[in-house]
Order: C-alpha cells, then structure tokens, then sequence
C-alpha cells in the first residue's frame, strides 16, 4: 500500500503535469516559463526541479504520458482495440490538455533542440502489443507484419494530426482517423473480419 | 519569351530560396537570420525583401515549392504517378535542402507562431489530381474517394517523415513509404493492377 507521503508526492506530481500540459499548449515550448507553471498548479519551484528536474524534463514527462491517458478508456482487444485506441485518441486530442501538450512537443520538438523518438516509439509498443494479439488470434492477414503495421499507424496518426491541426483546429481528426481504417482494414484484417471491426466514433466513451 | 531583367530576377529569387533553406534547415525558424541567408546568398537584404517581403514571406514560399522539387523528376502516371511522388519525395527528403527546409518549416510553424495548412493543401491537390486520372483509367476500386485518399497520403508521409527523422535521421523513411503501399495497395488498386504497380526504390532516378 503506498504511503501517504507517496500518494502526496504523486498527486503533487500530476498537478504540475496538468499545469505544465496547459501552459505548453498553450504557448509551445520556447515560451513556455516554469514559473508560470508553478504559479498555476499553486505549488513551488522547488516541487517542480525535484519531480522534472528541469522545464525539459517537464517536457519529456508530457511526451511520454500520451498513451497514459487513452488506455484507462479501453476495454476491447486485438485489432478492435487497436482502432479503439486511436478514436479514443482522436477524441481526447479535443480536450485533455496532457495530451494534446504531448503531442505538440513531440511534433515540434526539432524546433527547440530535442531530438527524441521515445514517446513514438511508446505508441508503437502498445499498438504491436495488441496486434501480437490480433495475429494470435488470427485476426490479420499472413502478409502483415504486426510491428510494421503498429510503425505505420503511429507515423499516420501524427501526419493526420498534425495536418488536421492547421486544416481545421481537429474539427476533422476523427473523420480522418475513421478514413485511415477504411483504407486499411480491407488490407490487414482477415477477408470476413473486416467487415466486424467496428469504426464508429460512438465507440469512445464520454469520459 | 522572358527579358533579361525577367531572367536575372528570378535568378535571384531562386538564390535566396535555396541559401534560405540551407539556414532554416541547419538550425530552424526561430534561430534563422535574415542577414545570414544574403550573406550565403551572396545578395543583399534590399534583394531579399524586394522578392519575399519578411522571413515569414520567405519561410511561406519555402513551404510551398515543395511539389515543385519533385514534378521534374517523373514521367509516371495514375496510381503510380501518386506512388512515384512519394518515392522521389522520400529520396529528394534526404538530400534537397529546399524540400527539407520546406517540410521542417510546415511541420514546425506552430511553435513560431505560423498556422497555414496551404502547403499541405498544394500537396494534397497535386496528388488528387493524378488519382482522378487513376479514377478515370479504372484503376482504383469503386470505395475509393480519390480526394480522400489524397489527404490520407499527404498526412501519413508527413507523420512518418516526423517519426522516421527522430527515430533514425531519415535512414528508414524510403522503407516506411514502401511499407505505407504495401499495406494501401491492396485496398485502393483495382483487383489486379495491385500487383503491376511498382514501389521499388530503383523507380527514383538518381537526380
């Protein structure tokens, strides 16, 4: 059982998250101030320097949380799943600030001096692990390779995002999401199982 | 038939852009000095704002002669033309600066404060203007919107560029696109022009 002196720590960690998450959505990462931070999650610098240990630090925990905060919504498997998670995602992106904070580093991280795949790689790693199921499970066609396919949504997703961004403000992202697996699922799923997966965007739960 | 004044202007022009996307590419918008692209250049700052009006003027006409980098180098058309595009562009992403700079700067404009999708939409018309020829030859299969499918493409090269420059410096984007065909192919071509159409990198010609 966690301490109570844990449990503080943890909580006092995911509010400067979700304050930093807001101020780097907000402004990007160059103008982004730790001070800022701290003022809005009412906390001190100090709290801030011994959980990230620097505004970059803070930056790398917002990159690496994305998968985080979709798959607590989840309760599907296999290639389902693997859908689900990106209509989740293509939600989220609408409204949960740790997200979309992650998201915008990852992309334009180039521009501040950041060279880091991780938090893509992360993603891969959680959509390969559901499609071991889904060929497990023999769900995809013998042609496909699971690690590719999971490299390849990963790599879609963020094109779409980042295009659907400057297009539409994501007015258009889920109908996107739901083109890219028209296009897909009659390549990667089984002849009779494509027609099964469901790509609806009633799927994501209100949360 | 152009003056020699039309010739010598748009000489200059040409310069600038490509001493411009040296600099942007090397270190980013933010860090970009005017003063440092006409240095290169071998101009003057009057030359440079005579044609391009601000750095944000020259940063827009960067982002926009991307498809221009790529037209002259093919002769394909239909379905493998749109193949061919992405090909060239994955070759061309490696070694042309004004390509690189053009798609780094497009990727990247929300951190300095830039939101224009339009060089997106200029990839996006380019190939759907090729894949209404794919359409009228018969060569896609009835689902296939060819409109749609042009945003897909355009938004799953720019994430796979984004990822496969942080993940391995472009070393792998050629393969990522083969892998983006492989996986589309089968979906989009009509039954058997699927197989007849060639995603060899030998398809680039060597510049």
């Amino acid at each position: 059982m966690p301490s109570v002196k844990a449990e503080r720590a943890a909580r006092t960690r995911q509010k400067i998250l979700l304050a930093a998450a807001e101020v780097f959505d907000e402004t990007g990462y160059e103008k982004a101030a730790v001070t800022q931070v701290v003022e809005r999650a009412g906390l001190t610098l100090g709290a801030l320097y011994f959980h990230f240990g620097s505004k970059q630090g803070l930056a790398e925990a917002l990159m690496n949380a994305q998968p985080t905060t979709i798959e607590p919504h989840l309760e599907s498997t296999g290639l389902q799943r693997v859908v689900d998670i990106t209509l989740v995602w293509a939600d989220r992106m609408k409204r949960d600030p740790i997200l979309r904070a992650g998201v915008r580093l990852a992309v334009e991280q180039g521009s501040h001096g950041m060279n880091d795949a991780s938090s893509f790689e992360e993603w891969r790693t959680l959509m390969r692990s559901h499609l071991d199921v889904a060929r497990a499970d023999g769900e995809l066609r013998a042609a496909v390779d699971p690690d590719q396919l999971a490299r390849f949504v990963v790599g879609a997703c963020t094109g779409m995002q980042v295009y659907s961004q400057l297009a539409t403000q994501r007015a258009d992202l889920m109908e996107r999401v739901q083109d890219m697996w028209e296009l897909l699922l009659p390549s990667v799923a089984r002849e009779s199982l494509a027609d099964e997966i469901q790509v609806d965007s009633e799927r994501v739960p209100a949360s």
